[in-house]
């Protein structure tokens, strides 16, 4: 039996002081409306954007949340908590508003993606889920863009189940990989859950199992015809090269085309191009080249920009981990209560008060953000955060993922060129405060405490 | 609505081409009995050893392996398998032998943490599910441990859960950690799942929802008492200390002490001076001083080092995805099937054929393993590979948390000290072919393809 988090005991998926603050608002009679930003406070050093991915997740919880009997009774049981608290748990559930910035779209640091506005001990106890949900899917999505811009008009698929943390990471890695441009995902359920499409060849221990490499590949053609992907390298890549030349020749005398081979080690340039000039030689060159084995962006990129004759790649580890920034720094920060807007000073850590948007600008070669208050008026600027939720229920339908996709597609080509550097940049895009919002701060650090 | 991986789906959470391999398996009538190893190829940079850590999870999938009518009826649409394969998924079952070492067990390079011996179509349909689980807690439990090492006789507690990879990361990161050396997490619902004790303290916005922060620190004393920790980093620390301080004495006064005092940012070396002499001064040298904000062992180690009166630390982001080492190169190879031994020689990928043991050694001052095969006799070793299913079954009752927290408490004092260093270390722990697994290995490069 394994453990697994579901609907019926997420509640309970939360860090033990959000509960023990709310008992406590509980007990003092505060519960007023509060409003609480979900941001990334900085970007890691190889990112120039993020991409917005898992409010439909965030979106689910809030809808569904409901602490059971049985997570009552643990709570009990830690004799920390009061039965008046307990039964208040009990009837709890999520009535407030969210804005939030789409799935799909970019962002940068410190603007607020997510928007909370609720009675204060309900805004408090989705902390640690909201923020589980968000980071880990944003941090994906922003990797697999990165990717994305990397592979060009060549495809990439997600491959990272394997390496991913837990069994909940390797469904939301898929997706959030297929939103940032991933063509498919080797991850089953992840098709069958999200309707993205499944992709796959063979592994090692399948040429092994059978008494040749050549029979492995005629059995795998028999079986899977036009689908078939051979993978070549489980002894002598070029020998494997030409052993699928001949099952495609074959296979072709049967009426069919195989869809190429899989290379997943050794000196990837060199072994591509001679596989590439074997079929070629073959009359196959129809055939893909799919490479794997470790690969990232950079990779990627120095084999394409060396003209290395690759068709698509299976990239698993470092996308579904996000290798070379494996976290992202969110932040939830209270900005406002019932006494108006609030404000931190601590080291490093300050933040922004107030309800607030943010508009986008791009006019003329110039782009930026202007995060404001939300009741300014900002004639010019497209308004990133949207209602996506009042009174607790989403105020729209789920958004299909062809179109979060085609969002994402659309936010990345209309970031400025130099963002799609590999490299961290030296100048990030422009996020400023309205003069409003940069007045409310100077007069609230200057009167704190 | 949310989607979760459950007993119901998982047989699905695996990679496209586990399934078809195991279609042509089926198709070619090959269903003999084979071995297969899974085994970290290296060590992460800065790890001189491994936890082992996921057994129990691992064991509990394979014996609920199950492919549910839904699941077989989205195989049937994406039109790759026959009718006849998809009911043959429909009664399958795992029937196989599992051999493992024990969680919280160490280990090394290339070492089988665990090896399946069943039917082939079944050693290879669970191949993604046992990487995610086993390579994923290894890589917590191996990042907990050093944490762990850094701490000495100071406890940490485990914050990870919002920098977590998704709900069930949540979930495994606090197991795991608790395995490796935590003494709690702030993970409530691991905490009902694990039955590990949880602890939290407050967040900056509970001490900006109220008037003052003294106030702020009066309500949550009344309501934890002993239990209470007050976070004093929202305003200024030092101030943030006396008004703990006082807290506590007038809590004190009401015949309750109260547990500490939280700082999460700023230069926590010097802070935690001026507050441990802000407490001591008012009498109050009970008070424990808590440090959190991304530390990570190193940090840990250098306050310590420095004489820095730090009691406890909580350690969230990089403990939760080993920030450092986010993933580990696990590997699942055929290594024997009804011919005999099998190898892969792939450039850097190569694999150790046969049916193993791994013996540890430690005499006179002289530690190594000696991995051999099966079969052989070896006096003087411990054997750490344990049978531990048969026929599909568990072959032993779950092992508690407790005792997987003592073994790995003692495999880690036992390891050479040099180990310990928290700096990857030149010369690794040495670890040994048999003579005999040796000439296998020797007569199979010689003559294989």
């Amino acid at each position: 039996m394994n453990e697994w988090v579901d609907d019926r005991n997420v509640a309970l998926l939360t860090d033990l002081y959000e509960l023990t603050m709310a008992a406590s608002y509980f007990e003092n009679g505060m519960n007023g409306p509060a409003t609480f930003d979900l941001s990334i406070r900085e970007l890691p050093e190889q990112r120039n954007f993020l991409v917005v991915c898992g409010l439909e997740q965030a979106l689910g919880y809030l809808e569904d949340l409901r602490f059971e009997d049985d997570s009552l009774s643990y709570l009990r049981s830690l004799g920390l908590f009061t039965d008046e608290f307990l039964s208040f748990l009990g009837g709890l559930s999520f009535t407030g508003k969210i804005w939030a910035v789409p799935e799909g779209e970019t962002v940068f640091a410190s603007e607020p993606l997510i928007r909370v506005t609720a009675p204060i001990i309900e805004a408090q106890i989705v902390e640690s889920f909201l923020m589980n949900c968000i980071t880990f899917q944003t941090m994906v999505a922003s990797k697999a863009a990165r990717v994305a811009v990397a592979c060009g008009d060549r495809q990439f698929v997600d491959y990272s189940l394997r390496r991913d943390h837990g069994a909940d990471a390797g469904l939301k890695a898929a997706r959030a990989s297929f939103i940032a441009g991933a063509s498919a995902t080797s991850n089953v359920l992840a098709g069958k859950l999200y309707g993205i499409p499944v992709s796959g060849t063979m592994a090692h221990s399948y040429v092994m199992a059978f008494e040749s490499e050549i029979s492995a590949f005629r059995a795998y053609a028999r079986a899977f015809g036009d689908r078939t992907i051979l993978l070549i390298d489980t002894f002598d890549v070029e020998d494997g090269g030409r052993n699928a030349a001949i099952v495609a020749k074959e296979t072709e005398a049967r009426g069919t085309r195989i869809k190429g081979v899989r290379i997943d080690s050794g000196d990837l340039a060199s072994l591509t191009r001679s596989v590439r000039k074997i079929l070629d030689e073959a009359g196959l060159d129809y055939m893909q080249i799919v490479l794997s084995g470790d690969l990232d962006e950079f990779h990627i990129r120095r084999l394409l920009d060396a003209g290395v004759p690759a068709d698509a790649f299976g990239i698993g580890t470092q996308l579904g981990t996000s290798g070379d920034a494996p976290s992202l720094g969110g932040a939830y920060k209270l900005v406002e209560d019932e006494r108006g807007p609030r404000i931190k000073l601590s080291t490093g850590k300050a933040t922004t008060p107030g309800r607030k948007q943010i508009y986008r600008f791009s006019r003329g070669g110039e782009s930026y953000d202007l995060i404001t208050l939300e009741d300014e008026d900002v004639p010019g600027g497209r308004p990133l955060l949207e209602k996506v939720m009042e009174d607790g229920n989403a105020v729209r339908p789920s958004e299909p993922l062809a179109e979060l996709r085609e969002r994402c597609k659309r936010a990345i080509s209309s970031l400025p060129r130099e963002l799609l550097s590999l490299e961290g940049k030296q100048d990030p895009y422009p996020v400023r405060l309205s003069d409003r919002l940069q007045g409310l701060v100077d007069a609230m650090h200057g009167s704190s405490r």
